[in-house]
């Protein structure tokens, strides 16, 4: 029936955070027609972020003047531990939930299919398959903002574990007598080169009466202080900034030499905020001390890249994976 | 044909290492029927050693009062990366080995089709298919002896990466200042609590005054250390044997929750020398340590055990893989 070929179909890539969900409309070929994005409130409970999930996508679909009943699928990622199958967020502290059935309620609402995932692999589904184009056969994704989480791709499929919670990069021990982690141990990789860890890091120099651009750019509480601003310090010369900020790019090289010779990929793609914000800072320390660190012959035939997709990785993985779902 | 069901079948397990050549043959029912063991030689050439081979499993064969024309394939385990469908072991820094073409070269001699993979690799489908039956569907198998190696096991298959080069945990960094590692990094797991880095720890500290019972037991200059002396000078009370024991199987309990929090495995299996020698001394402080860094969730559902094939791993995984080839 060529009528039902030409129809046009649209899918929705929802990101779910502890602070913001995002929503993106993409048509077949992934090009992003519209979005929308809304503050999460989680303190209102998962009833309430669930109904701003829907009003957020619907948002989305009308800013691209389409028909909502051309949405095929909607794919979102949320900050957790997620049975996919059943679409059930089993885990997720930044949202204070506990086996929250997301897609059931969110079917629902709207009337349309829904997948679930963990929001780091689903970035990195939005990096495999459309700034990769499908081409590696393992990825890893390695996210580094407030915290550090990781996607894995084994074989062109999201590698989930035996719970579902593969990935956790960012708890790997790099330091074992490093700072305290928020998950309990001591010295982890997010301890260490978060944004949240970078920032601390900062807090303490200027409490210690060491010298920064960046006071004079925000006031001595450093309030609202971005990443944004590191690298506009870099920029104005700091050398506090730059070195804290060169220091978490090595640790950040040590974690990805540790993780190639694990899991020996064919791409090393890192996306995130710091990436986003300081791309041509820290990505060469990062390769460099990778390559020192990495076993003989596991560098050769892996890439190191900094993903171009930045906060839209975790959209477009949605519109894939509400596609490959639809399908 | 009644009669093919019923001709016995003989499967030869291989492993092969830096010093020894060890053969097995098994039965359909994976029973050792017989075994035999050279040394390598690897200093007298590629041809030289495996010629060895095939002596060590002629031997081995004759020992079973066998026919050779029953057995029906052979699995060899090698320290190093392997192409593992054209069976040449590309790299393999112990034997001093480049592109050797290990399965034609045997088969050649042997007359019996021949399947290489890396060592550990083998022995975590030994103990994935022997001593867990096939049933977890993720395996992380960890091999702690002279050297750390890890072999991965996904969805029932063993995980060899991007270039064959999967597993190599013995190389995730723990201590970022930790000591220099033979792969010229510092602080890798294998530099904290392989057999190698504890001898180390007890030459430098018997050099530097220190008390304990094994100068008593080997003399001042520990010669012929071995993993067992250490089971010993434990119980006699050993104070300083047990407590560099004990930091080994910290570093390692560690290492487990780093490499839970990435792979989420059902099952993590500890083998080696190490374990085989020293089961009953780390084993609870490695389950304790992975406990208490594991992210929370992550720990519940997933397995820590010792396995109990010890030296055997390699072997009956070298069968288990002979099987699968000859199907």
């Amino acid at each position: 029936m060529p009528e039902s070929n030409t129809k046009p179909e649209y899918f929705v890539g929802v990101d779910l955070g502890g602070t913001k969900i995002a929503a993106g409309v993409f048509d077949a070929k992934r090009v992003l027609l519209g979005s929308a994005k809304f503050s999460t409130k989680p303190q209102r409970g998962a009833d309430a972020v669930i109904e701003r999930i829907a009003r957020c996508v619907n948002d989305a679909v009308d800013e691209c003047d389409i028909s909502f009943k051309n949405v095929r699928g909607i794919g979102i990622g949320a900050p957790g531990v997620i049975d996919e199958e059943s679409g059930r967020v089993l885990f997720a502290p930044n949202l204070d939930w506990k086996d929250v059935p997301l897609k059931k309620a969110l079917e629902k609402q709207l009337d349309v299919p829904v997948a679930v995932e963990n929001d780091c692999n689903l970035a990195a589904l939005g990096v495999f398959a459309h700034e990769l184009r499908g081409k590696p056969r393992h990825l890893l994704g390695i996210f580094l903002g407030t915290g550090i989480g990781g996607g894995i791709i084994i074989d062109g499929q999201v590698y989930g574990g035996s719970g579902r919670g593969a990935g956790e990069i960012g708890h790997m021990v790099l330091q074992t007598d490093g700072p305290k982690c928020a998950c309990g141990s001591n010295g982890c990789f997010e301890s260490l080169a978060s944004r949240t860890a970078i920032f601390k890091r900062i807090f303490a120099a200027v409490k210690d009466g060491q010298k920064t651009v960046l006071t004079d750019m925000l006031g001595d509480d450093l309030k609202d202080l971005r990443s944004g601003d590191l690298r506009r310090a870099i920029r104005r010369n700091d050398k506090l900034v730059e070195s804290i900020v060169q220091e978490a790019a090595e640790h950040t090289g040590r974690a990805v030499a540790s993780l190639m010779n694990v899991l020996n990929p064919d791409v090393v793609a890192l996306g995130g905020g710091i990436i986003e914000a300081l791309e041509s800072e820290v990505m060469p320390t990062i390769i460099k001390v990778a390559r020192e660190h990495v076993m003989p012959g596991l560098f050769k035939g892996c890439e190191i890249i900094a993903s171009g997709l930045g906060d839209h990785a975790g959209l477009i993985g949605g519109a894939v994976l509400a596609r490959r779902m639809a399908k």
